[in-house]
């Protein structure tokens, strides 16, 4: 069934999604900042030339940004598209931001008559391309039910969290978490073998396939073996964001997590030496590897 | 094709892995200090009141002990069996043990006329008794060809890590490093998620199914998403030990490992208060849980 | 020479600081939210009904309040003082707080005709009480000069960190960063001599006599080696803010600190255990006895 | 009353503690591994050829090695002194050692009719050149009371830490951890105030004279404030060194020091890295200030 769509924020990973969308066949309106990213697209879409433009009579309206700042902006900013949204329209928003800015959000929705759900996703572009991403998705049951559909087209299974709008946010924060720390993980078990005399593609081949035989462990795992991070999939000031957003919660929560305390420095310390636009792996792999000095 | 096989140590692993020797058809003898857990066999093999009785014209040796001492005394303590192995035998040491035992016992087998091979598996006593074990090895490129066919009656598949016989200890002692950092990270990540509102066994099944879709995310994470330890699987006081001998292997590598440092100290802590006999999974979940008063 | 001078925040430091002051012979008028607290001054002393009423004619003004929050409430906030200070009246603020906070505090002074200054002090009550607190101060100079007076009048020695109002407050959180520190060192050395044999007593006393012969390792030594932390002299919900203004300023400085790191862990874990009540001392070095089980 | 000594081992702080029994009038006869370094004693002494010859007929025998096994090599190895000494000669132990060796050797010296104390030194080479030591002692009471007048013309006060030889060595270690916690405590304070504008060496004045005032500060803190390392103090891997025995007290102990391991990975670290002779302050400032990218 076809619906009117509006897309805001063309990333990599946003091209991808977009994509699939207007695959689907949808009335797809698109905006970005820069507009000449909407080059890479392909078949019918509708390129506006702000985001009320692209809101103006959808129902459904993704958002995939950078950052909170980036989401607030192009929300309820200066140009931001909320007085142009129609009433009962949904704002499906994708970006890795603090649970609190989705609370915020969602309360503005609400006073303006449209609804907010939060639905941010893992997953690689690669993975965005092939619709098969993870959809984590939160908020008001009636909107989700028609959100699904069309969250189904881009990704492999939508997870539902619940009602309250921050839970997706806080598990995509923690599942990030995760990912930092299974980066540690395997940059000190390869290297601690590496400098005990074994092969570290092997070792990375060996676990990635066995018990840790996971998307994680086998994409990373194959990044961190090699030592090679070409191209930048995911730049450490993002991952920095989000180390620094998971943080936040757990200052607010009252727990110490000391080894998020350890990938957080890792990143940190890439960006105090200006690499902060390098791989997230790399920053935090090279900082065990330095530590040891290889 | 029968073989003549000695299996040395009924431990949780050892009776499933003696088990399925014995049901491939070969020609068991068995020894235990305590012979009574030999009753938990079934079909035909041997009971041996010494080591030396049951390695006694055997042409494999198969030992899976607690630790390095239970297996140099087995070997070549007092009763050990060293002496009384029949040239060109085959020693398959399936303990997790220092590199350093494993390069001192192979010395003794070269000077014995014998052979030593490193053969650590990965996999719990259930995964022993499907014979779905993974199954490292490493050692003299002969003496593996030879043992390849049993180890594969015991296992899922088996894994050559080269001529050093230290190789595959260096592996098991890593992947268990890299389980306890597991534990680490799925503690802390449950309980970010749980104090920020969401249900700890909700956040474990996203996981365990999704990104982290892997034996160990799933198996550990549902211990510590249901807070349940019992059976207790891997006592806190084998799985220090573990985290000592990685440690000591970071220590001669000269590589400084913080996340090895806090799963170390996770257990530490649990043995110094008197919990070394709780599961591993339990002293490393509680001691993140304890640390956010939860 | 008498001044006229305002005094806010009768807390355990705010008291016997005023009350030197007041023996000095100046003209001063008390405010403090709960104004019982002004029966423990003796002395001529004027006790205002609002900071308004307090401020109202004087040349100085002094505030020790707990936290930004606090300090910006009497400054600034529905009953603040700030409008009606008279011009060029000189706010020396005492309180550990945020720098931020003062740079914004300096700007509203700038705009009002009045001067702000950051004075913040280290010592213990007694200390304050004995007027031989260390005082660092920083701001315009010319206020600097004729504040100095009064300052010596409550300290042993007056510190200059140069015009930035800032500059006092980075010090002064660094400094509680490292009394924070000193206490994680000396927990785990007492304990770790402890365990190993010695008395703590004995291994406290020898080193605030030798090698480490400061202040604050005489006095929290004195504290941790005795298990004993009664009065409580500075909570562990205080130590905990200061922490986290300290993290901040590492945040934004773009710095790992681990150590910072740790301690912060330490206090955060107390107040999670609902401990955030018991001395900061008592929150760091029972953090490491428990860990060692004792 | 002049006493027959001999003393063995003219390192760094060897030299300076010979020379002070010299000039006290002793009977002194020296050893050292490499004979030329006694060219920098001065006055009366006997250079013997062999640790043998050194201690024949002595009463009393200084050593002061660079670890462990240079002491056991000394003492007991194949050259060692041992069987030379007369009968209730007394072995003044200066070495910074694992306290196990002081406990074997301890035995030894029992079977051998002569006594063993422990009396390692706090103090650097310049304050061993002013005999102005902190001696900390212990062993047998008797053999003590014989020591003391000797120890105390060579430092400035003597701690008697009991009977057990163990004591003065753990407490030896549990102070040397203690000061390379304090380098980390100082380096990032410095570097955080520095990166938030203040001046280090300000930051280091203040603090080394006020609330900080003890040598440890004074000493440490003007090498790091300065980011002067030269001439080496104390290598890299001598502190290394003490850190791991320190690491291995409190496995023994049962006790998680994350702070310990915090330093010990400092200094393993630029060892892994090639700079195992730089000052020992220089591999932990260092470390501190490059993940902060200065």
């Amino acid at each position: 069934m076809t619906k009117k769509i509006a897309f805001l924020g063309l990333g990599n990973m946003g091209i991808p999604i977009a994509q699939n969308l207007i695959n689907a066949g949808h009335e797809v309106s698109i905006y970005n900042r820069s507009a000449v990213k909407a080059q890479q697209l392909t078949g019918n879409y509708f390129l506006a030339n702000s985001p009320a433009e692209a809101v103006a009579d959808k129902d459904f309206v993704f958002t995939m940004l950078a950052d909170d700042n980036a989401l607030n902006q192009i929300c309820t900013g200066e140009n931001g598209f909320i007085l142009a949204l129609k009433k009962g329209a949904i704002h499906i928003s994708m970006s890795t931001i603090a649970p609190e800015t989705s609370a915020i959000l969602n309360d503005i929705h609400h006073k303006n008559g449209s609804i907010y759900l939060s639905s941010p996703v893992f997953g690689r572009p690669t993975a965005a391309a092939e619709a098969k991403l993870f959809i984590c998705l939160s908020g008001q049951d009636e909107a989700k039910q028609l959100a699904k559909p069309l969250l189904e087209q881009v990704g492999q299974a939508v997870y539902d969290f619940g009602e309250d709008v921050k839970a997706a946010n806080v598990l995509k924060l923690t599942g990030n978490f995760m990912i930092m720390a299974s980066m540690e993980t395997m940059a000190e078990a390869f290297t601690l073998a590496e400098k005990n005399g074994l092969d570290r593609k092997q070792v990375a081949d060996f676990f990635g396939n066995t018990v840790f035989n996971a998307p994680i462990y086998k994409n990373y795992g194959t990044l961190i073996a090699n030592n090679n991070y070409q191209p930048v999939g995911f730049k450490s000031t993002l991952g920095f964001k989000d180390a620094r957003l998971a943080s936040k919660m757990a200052l607010d929560a009252e727990m110490p997590a000391p080894l998020l305390n350890l990938v957080y420095n890792r990143l940190l310390s890439a960006i105090a030496q200006g690499k902060g636009e390098q791989d997230w792996a790399e920053s935090i792999a090279k900082g065990v590897s330095n530590d040891a000095g290889i």
